[in-house]
């Protein structure tokens, strides 16, 4: 089912593909438009079960679709660059040239292979609307649009009361979560700045996919080889490897060589949008040192990745040369690295930032590849003793002065925040954001609501990120168990995914999410009916739960038995519960004295331990073996 | 350092001694009473931090005390008994025979071995005060609650307004967290009933510790063999290995054969409050049939467990035959065991449950041993669907009415809660919990705020055990990687242990607990200082941040390095704070115009980097080879 690391040419990167267990890709055609097909995981459920099938979001791509041949040389279909040209107001060009320092000055067999296939890259006309915000705001529905709506909406088809009754029943602390989604729903977001649809018009490969406050909750992962250690290969596996999973969106944070030549490869193989911090790669062109940035080799990396296609960029204009000391007295100073090269380039020039002084700049840019803003909170708090500082907040203040300039030239704008944050201070938190930037995504890491747990802060965060999930941020920047220790591998990847895929769940059922819910009622009917494989294969890890299962009561009998090793045969709550539901349907009979309903009782409740001394006598063989 | 599993004689039980690393046992004086001396663990910090070492709350007792040896045969010492008989209204008399039943029948190589010494039992002198409640009550302070109050306090000595400070930054919804807890204090919350000391007068083993909510926020850890699996070795193991990481109660719910024996071994070698589900070990007595039950049966078992020292018991007395047809249109019934056994009782007769017409006889002989009320909640939601529904909240209505009742016979209460809550009905439940039960400590297991993540489950519910923490929860239940899956093994009961330890301290921060924060403060000091070592000690799990981190740079070398592997040696962001705070200090020069600011920043700032170069050579050379 798993076809475990891909064998491919030498050189090239194995990648993971193949469907989860029970699953298969499907494509829902729009009700809206019949070009628009968009992609749903279908997990089959056994006998039994009141439906045949649940639907859930996929982010994985045609990795995970039986009938996709991948070639990681090739990159994925780029047919969805017609929906941008049919639109108009692009034009193809020959783009800039691949200079050495891109890849870090690095040379022979330090360099790494460059990706087969160049394409020429795409970019607006003058003059003419080229970003989804600006097809919003002048009414125009994108096929984009069409996607993301029909892809929120899950594919389902139930009651409408249902879905009514699910909304209704959240708390969405003023969010305005609709029942069904349309495409108008989805323009009219995105031209109030509620929502961007991250996605560069030289990024093909990517399945269209919505940031907002009023949509399903997305998570972001973090991969990137850095000066210390990890290869392009690996790179472009933990990318396919966190989609898998569950990841929305990809940030590649590389730094050191080949920073220009993994990213080709990691774009081009990326059904997913990805963001980079383009700081990190300007640095890299000046030896390391951030008093050597220049306004010019910035702007010349930016469009150097808005051509490769990269859907956002991390820009940390809101360190301002004034807030720098405001640092000064904090527990753990500055711990963004955007932040600090930017604060030790202000101080080293004693100059405002260029970032900030050229932000209209960097907008026209960006605007001509649709790359999205993320703004960065290079002022983050990097400990609980910081959070919600004057720092923190005099940089968000920034970043809200800077979302209406971005919109005012076109762009579509998200806001990072925090990072760490004990649980009393993260409402304050993202009320402030959703004030000062007028109700722009906002994208967080974690928060991590304590710092005592190096090792475990993807739980330590977690619990931050799904209630600042609930509370409105529309993103959640993943955080591994490696936090603080070391670079995460492809387990950690795996873990930090799948606890941040649990905190955005959590947060859209506490939202009123109107489809949320119907994947936990799933699990919850499978568990009460001890269908065990539906269990797993509904849950976010099916491997590990079959596994965790089998250590115990590894035999393929146990996958049916109507007991589990909690209790063991003798004594399972669940089984006792079907003769109370037998016996609740008989209750209008009110007739029936005590004596009779307790006779009558009994007679149904007699079964509840049928197989129970078989399945003991079997483990007692067992163990005498 | 740490003397993993002590060998022993054949047949005892195997256990984990030696303390923490960086650690140790200290023994800080009660300021009121020179007998109280309270354990705390020391953890020692490197040169350079601001302190020499941090003191925290430590349930691990003896067994991480290189002082002391552990004698699993002999059970820890027994010299806290005085405390009870000195206060006087207890008498020792011969005690319950144990029965063949109390075993589940075993015999011959199936009887697990008796523990070697046996003690005879105290019970209270009818007539006179035995629990720690009516001692309240009466005005008078036990040395037990002397010992809980500078427990509390961590024997911190800092000063006043810091300590304010923070109890002023949290929001504790009502609560009312002391700056400084005296034993007056600890004295009148047991005697509101708004905090408990689960210690049965036969259990002198235990060191005494506080349950409510406005102290410390706890854990409990759930052990356990059941009918499938697990030994009396292993149980005895993983009581200590819970406690080892943190847990501050363990439940043993031991089913099957051997219970008597089993957990004889347990509460002889417990340093913390052992509670069980009598109801349990009543229906091994009658082959496993919930009709048989009766209430002369249960009696001698609540006796023969009194006698033994369990010093809570969870008793499902709210579950009202007029409550069961409630369970019927349920996802998942009812999902407690306690709870569905005594359903079925309820059917099968048509009557009351006998723990309900007889809660005064329940009262009279938990009371004489001080034996705590954990009133269990046997209609707790089983998943999302069924949260806050009208079964679970009339059994809690009729919890309220059973704590005034044990109130008034001179028992302490806790109240159990659920389960499976989405976050947004966490608030809802305790809020009514608070109301119906007079503030009575509520208990609660997670809850998970969502049902797909099988095989997470500690996560899914660590996140609902911090929110509800922080809502005013005095002890959280822990959950396991393995819950609805399997039996937790070692790893996975250190795992659960540690997620709590977050959940419950990411609690205490966020109610604004006088000493909570202090812990994290150090961590994000030694982190900044780039002092490893002290960051792996001062975390929950030392042995696993070490790990993490040598994966990527294991050399000892790299625990002093100013550099991690995230960011690598040329890109380390606190390392330029450190430039920023020196230029901060000398902000104040005014008079120093922008070209002079620039060059003397460029002057301190020039030795950030200093090691990179040999660290990343040594790195490539590594690599090379």
């Amino acid at each position: 089912m798993n076809k475990h690391m891909q064998p491919s040419e030498m050189g090239a990167p194995r990648v993971t593909t193949g469907p989860l267990p029970a699953s298969q890709k499907v494509y829902a055609t729009s009700q809206y438009d019949n070009d628009v097909q968009v992609p749903l995981r279908e997990i089959a459920l056994s006998e039994g079960a009141s439906k045949a099938a649940i639907r859930v979001y996929d982010s994985s791509g045609p990795y995970t679709d039986n009938e996709v041949t991948i070639d990681v040389e090739k990159g994925l279909s780029r047919e969805r660059q017609m929906w941008a040209t049919e639109r108009g107001g692009v034009e193809l060009y020959d783009g800039r040239h691949v200079k050495p320092e891109d890849n870090g000055g690095a040379s022979g067999k330090h360099l790494a292979r460059e990706f087969p296939v160049r394409n020429r890259p795409l970019r607006g006309i003058t003059g003419e609307r080229v970003t989804q915000f600006e097809f919003a705001r002048a009414g125009i529905i994108t096929k984009d649009m069409i996607f993301v709506a029909d892809r929120e909406n899950l594919g389902r088809k139930e009651k409408l009361e249902d879905a009514e009754a699910r909304v209704a029943s959240g708390e969405s602390f003023g969010a305005e979560i609709p029942v069904h989604i349309t495409p108008e729903f989805v323009r009219s977001e995105i031209a109030r700045g509620r929502a961007i649809i991250p996605l560069n018009i030289n990024h093909p490969e990517a399945e269209p996919m919505i940031i907002g406050r009023n949509f399903l909750v997305k998570i972001n992962a973090n991969i990137g080889n850095s000066a210390v250690t990890s290869s392009v290969e690996e790179e472009v596996d933990k990318m396919v490897w966190a989609i898998r999973w569950g990841a929305d969106n990809v940030m590649d944070l590389s730094t050191g060589r080949n920073i220009h030549n993994t990213r080709e490869w990691i774009i081009r193989n990326s059904p997913v949008p990805i963001g980079t911090v383009p700081i990190y790669q300007a640095l890299e062109k000046c030896d390391g040192d951030p008093v050597k940035l220049t306004w010019e080799l910035y702007r010349d990396t930016l469009i150097e990745q808005a051509e490769q296609g990269v859907d956002y960029f991390t820009i940390h204009a809101g360190v301002r040369l004034g807030y720098v000391h405001l640092t000064a007295d904090r527990v753990t100073g500055i711990v963004s690295r955007g932040g600090s090269i930017m604060a030790k380039w202000c101080l080293a020039h004693h100059k405002e930032s260029f970032l900030y002084t050229h932000f209209e700049d960097i907008c026209d840019i960006m605007r001509k590849y649709d790359v999205s803003f993320s703004l960065g909170d290079g002022l983050r708090p990097g400990s609980l003793a910081d959070a919600n500082d004057r720092a923190q907040f005099a940089e968000l203040e920034t970043l809200g002065e800077l979302t209406k300039i971005a919109w005012d030239k076109g762009c579509q704008v998200m806001i990072e925040g925090p990072g760490h944050v004990p649980m009393h201070k993260i409402k304050i938190n993202i009320d402030k954001q959703l004030k000062e930037c007028g109700e722009a995504p906002f994208y967080t890491l974690g928060p991590l609501v304590t710092d005592i747990a190096p090792g475990y802060d993807h739980i330590t965060s977690g619990i931050g990120a799904a209630m600042i999930g609930w509370f409105g941020t529309a993103m959640l920047c993943y955080v591994t168990p490696k936090e603080h220790l070391g670079l995460p591998n492809r387990d950690d990847v795996k873990v930090g995914v799948i606890t941040y895929r649990i905190a955005a769940h959590a947060a859209d059922i506490a939202k009123g999410h109107p489809a949320a819910q119907i994947r936990d009622d799933a699990v919850s009917e499978a568990r009460f009916d001890f269908r065990w494989q539906d269990q797993f294969n509904l849950g976010l890890d099916p491997e590990t739960a079959k596994d965790f299962h089998d250590e115990t009561l590894p035999k393929d009998a146990h996958k049916v038995a109507h007991f589990c090793s909690m209790c063991g045969p003798k004594f399972c709550s669940m089984k006792i519960t079907q003769d109370v539901r037998d016996y609740a349907a008989t209750l209008n009979d009110r007739e029936l004295g005590m004596a009779q309903m307790s006779a009558k009782f009994r007679e149904m409740g007699e079964e509840v331990y049928v197989d129970a001394d078989a399945v003991k006598a079997e483990k007692d063989s067992n163990e005498a073996l």
